[in-house]
């Protein structure tokens, strides 16, 4: 696996251990990790802190100079709030573990020039898959639905 | 002003008073409001926290189906990231302070069947417009560009 998803997995894997959902997130700037993060959704009670939104909240006040240069690694696709703020910042490349388990905004991404690549990495996939067969009120509360299971 | 929208006004001031970015949001569900929130980048050094999501947060966590009962009202046209979120949990109604100083995902909104209604008060313009003549740079970094006065 890529170093810099392989470090968003880490956090996944942190946040599941934590008891919360397993999905992580890294900010990448000149080839060096400037944000981590994961969501953290049970663990602070959060409806904003998903995965990129607590890396980008790591990653500190930065300039919108700074924003362009960086790639935002996320191990599952991002929704519609994480996509806006990968807008709102300008961060022009996103690399996305997989989007079997969800598919958020790509196309709305892509519609603004953002550069996308979807990994489909089996690792990615499996950690969702037993995450969501097994919490799925939990799931849908983190994006928006009701439980249909 | 109508007394949510006025609630909303509150929370700019009371962000001005801290030294931060003059805009405030409620989240109201049947007819009480369940959020307050402003932008905290200055007092919280937070990029994610605009007031629309200070808001969401501080309402907690909700079902599908309470924030589908809601209302959002916001003094400045939502930015990207916090249209992203009204679309993630499915916020139907969007009541917006103004949005001359600055115009947020409105269309993206609607074309997603958010009704939005866009006030254009004084008041709120008035703040807006003060804060940005002063503060350049930092409203700049708030919206992801960078300062050209």
């Amino acid at each position: 696996m890529d170093p810099f998803l392989h470090a968003a997995f880490e956090e996944a894997e942190q946040g599941l251990s934590e008891g919360g959902i397993p999905i992580g997130s890294v900010l990448v700037h000149a080839g060096a990790i400037v944000g981590r993060g994961h969501n953290r959704r049970v663990q602070l009670s959060s409806v904003i802190l998903h995965a990129e939104m607590d890396a980008l909240e790591n990653a500190g006040r930065r300039s919108a100079a700074f924003y362009r240069e960086c790639t935002l690694y996320t191990t599952l696709s991002p929704c519609a709030m994480c996509s806006g703020a990968i807008l709102l910042y300008g961060i022009p490349r996103v690399i996305i573990g997989e989007n079997r388990s969800f598919t958020g905004e790509e196309q709305w991404l892509a519609s603004h020039g953002v550069d996308i690549e979807i990994v489909q990495d089996l690792t990615c996939i499996e950690l969702m898959r037993q995450f969501v067969s097994r919490n799925p009120t939990l799931w849908a509360e983190d994006i928006g639905e009701t439980a249909t299971c």
